[in-house]
């Protein structure tokens, strides 16, 4: 028997990240960078126009107002895209495009306001402005050799957008954990068996399957082992191939619970079998060399909590996150709540953000088969092992379950 | 000239969820659902057994204790999953599995724990417990006919679960929007055209379709557009067998501008093409029938905040959100900030929850080219229209771009 903490920390000890592959960037958003991203170019690439306007020597200008307008010969119009090659003398000046370059010879840019063309090859410039003004200098945001991103970055639209604009169609990334998924079960129908109105649908193998997915793995759904040790192997040894092997079912204490004794006999070394906690108690965890094993409880309820907190972070850390675990808050309750001590309990709850603090409320009734219930959860309060009464406006941690911030009905301006 | 909040109401104003698609369930995860889902089905689908132990008839073990244990005959072993055909008589007990259906006759499940089944024809039972104990009755969870999710219910692996329980291997999904993506400009350069020191290579497109799958849309990369009005038109065409239309850059008032002109020669009505906000000030919206096409700004930041305030909600609902917007939330400034009077600024921040209140922060430099700011924002601070100052400790509203609740390095129990 094990408490969470040391349970996690065991699940969680040898946990690294997977290798890496290279996919394009228009396939990158949510992955995880694999390496370290260098500036290959300067950006700007050279000092280049942040106005439309015309470029001009600043001396020729610097006396220049409504009153005393200065007259320029225009002798060339630069569009964006293209390098000029004039080089600007005294009295001349460009047309130029916000993002063109500026060519040599001129050192500031006239907004387009500031001027008049009535006359198509001369412009007249009514005030020179600062020396220097609207170039935007090459280099000036990031420099070849800059380092831009670590490893370990979670790649988002301003990221993918960096890697175009830096000249790379192609970034590594690290591999998405293969997850099998194995539900074991006499009692329960696969969605394209027979329907027994006795039994009940296989709901873990799906549920198990988006969580996966939320966690950053790749499920593959190995349907349903019956209870007995052959065919228990057989699907076993199937779901070896994969870089993380999960399990619902048949780890409880009852006579066709073959889950744990059919692990060893194909060799995983079992690290502990049971946790302290509520729901999710029966849970075993092992190794086959480098592959975590987790054998999780049967109870829809039992499954989705153990996966979360155990499997998880696992899965994260092997798709390179660095921040693995669910964010936990202090929130206030808002009804009282009790534990039996002996035991962490993992409360379905709501939580919501008002005036200044975090509340948190029950989603009502907890047995570990209302499924249901979780769908209304978007936190788990956590009642710790110590047990105890803990009535309404206790101090309690809360941990997230990514669902209470994806929006709201109306702009919030 | 628009302010942002009359802006964004014309935006909305049509704005409605698409037709919808079946797809598989395992699928279905991140999806919203377009039909109401009522139950198929009874859950549990009959009365079982909450735990491994015996069934029993109460009035035969209701005396029974560790030291006046009641004896019974064992006529049947029922694993889950098995329809008992016995009926129970007085006197006699089945051993039951977890989830296995309660045979006629028996009221009450003795608990392994409770009993001793050293000859395996006999069962001493030490305690009678209450009558009805451990029994699950038949839809004690859920009843044929109850509403279970409405339409509009964004689909986790919950929601996933439950639809499995009643059987269902297919849903109704609203339809993703299809997104056509142009990028405008002679100064650009896409990643698979020749490289050219001068020019900057396309970041907007990238970043647009990773906002794009975001916001629950399907991206579809269109490249860049020269700026003649032809080489437009032609892009333009194709992409408007889209349902929403996004360009970028062209909307500024140089020689080149086009992108207004030609939309509107092709039929798109314009209703604003310019918004009081920093950055992002040109910005052209209309309608082609029931499409919208969004003209953005041409500037990497520009092109994401206006895709964040308008296009992102719009999308949404397109795709059946109810929650379109992203959150507001009250934060205290940490630094001093200022607005011009007339339009609203969006300040790229970082956004903390700490000690019972949000503190936001600016990423740094604001500069409309500066994409790199945008990777490190998690937030955009909004300054009002009305300008000002905004000394450290001000409180103001901030939008969460959804990324700073991702996780945390440490279980947080």
């Amino acid at each position: 028997m094990r408490k969470v903490e040391d349970a996690l920390k065991i699940v969680m000890s040898e946990a690294k990240a997977l290798s890496f592959e290279r996919i394009a960037i228009t396939e990158a958003d949510g992955r995880v960078l694999a390496e370290e991203i260098t500036s290959p170019i300067f950006h700007p690439p050279s000092d280049n126009s942040a106005m439309d306007g015309f470029s001009v020597r600043w001396e020729d200008v610097e006396d220049a107002s409504k009153d005393k307008p200065v007259t320029l010969n225009v002798v060339e119009n630069i569009p964006a895209g293209k390098l000029s090659d004039v080089s600007l003398k005294s009295g001349e000046a460009t047309s130029i495009m916000t993002g063109a370059s500026i060519p040599s010879g001129a050192d500031t840019v006239i907004r387009v306001e500031d001027t008049n063309r009535s006359r198509g090859e001369t412009i007249q410039i009514y005030s020179g402005g600062k020396k220097g003004q609207d170039i935007r200098l090459r280099g000036e945001n990031i420099k070849k050799g800059d380092k831009i991103y670590d490893a370990g970055t979670v790649i988002g639209p301003a990221e993918v957008g960096m890697f175009a604009l830096m000249g790379k169609p192609m970034v590594s990334v690290y591999r998405k954990p293969n997850v099998a998924i194995l539900v074991t079960g006499d009692e329960i129908r696969d969605l394209d068996e027979e329907v027994d109105e006795n039994k009940i649908t296989n709901s873990n193998g799906y549920t198990l399957a988006a969580q996966v997915k939320e966690a950053g793995g790749i499920p593959h759904l190995l349907g349903i082992a019956r209870d007995t040790k052959e065919a228990l192997k057989v699907k076993l040894t199937q779901a070896f191939e994969a870089d993380v092997v999960l399990t619902s079912g048949g780890v409880s204490m009852g006579y066709h619970d073959y889950v744990k004794e059919v692990l060893q006999e194909l060799g995983v070394e079992i690290k502990f079998w049971r946790v302290d906690m509520r729901p999710g108690h029966p849970l075993a965890f092992g190794m086959l060399g480098e592959k975590p094993v987790f054998g999780l409880p049967g109870n829809p309820v039992s499954t989705m909590v153990s996966f979360e907190q155990f499997a998880r972070p696992r899965i994260r850390v092997m798709g390179g996150h660095k921040l693995a675990y669910r964010p936990v808050v202090s929130a206030v309750l808002t009804e009282g709540m009790t534990n039996k001590k002996g035991r962490k309990h993992f409360v379905r709850g709501q939580i919501r953000f008002e005036e200044g603090k975090y509340l948190a409320s029950s989603t009502g009734t907890q047995g570990s088969g209302v499924l249901l219930s979780m769908s209304k959860a978007n936190c788990l309060i956590i009642l710790p092992d110590e047990g105890g009464e803990f009535p309404a406006g206790t101090n309690v941690k809360v941990q997230l379950l990514g669902r209470q911030e994806m929006g709201q009905a109306e702009p919030g301006y």
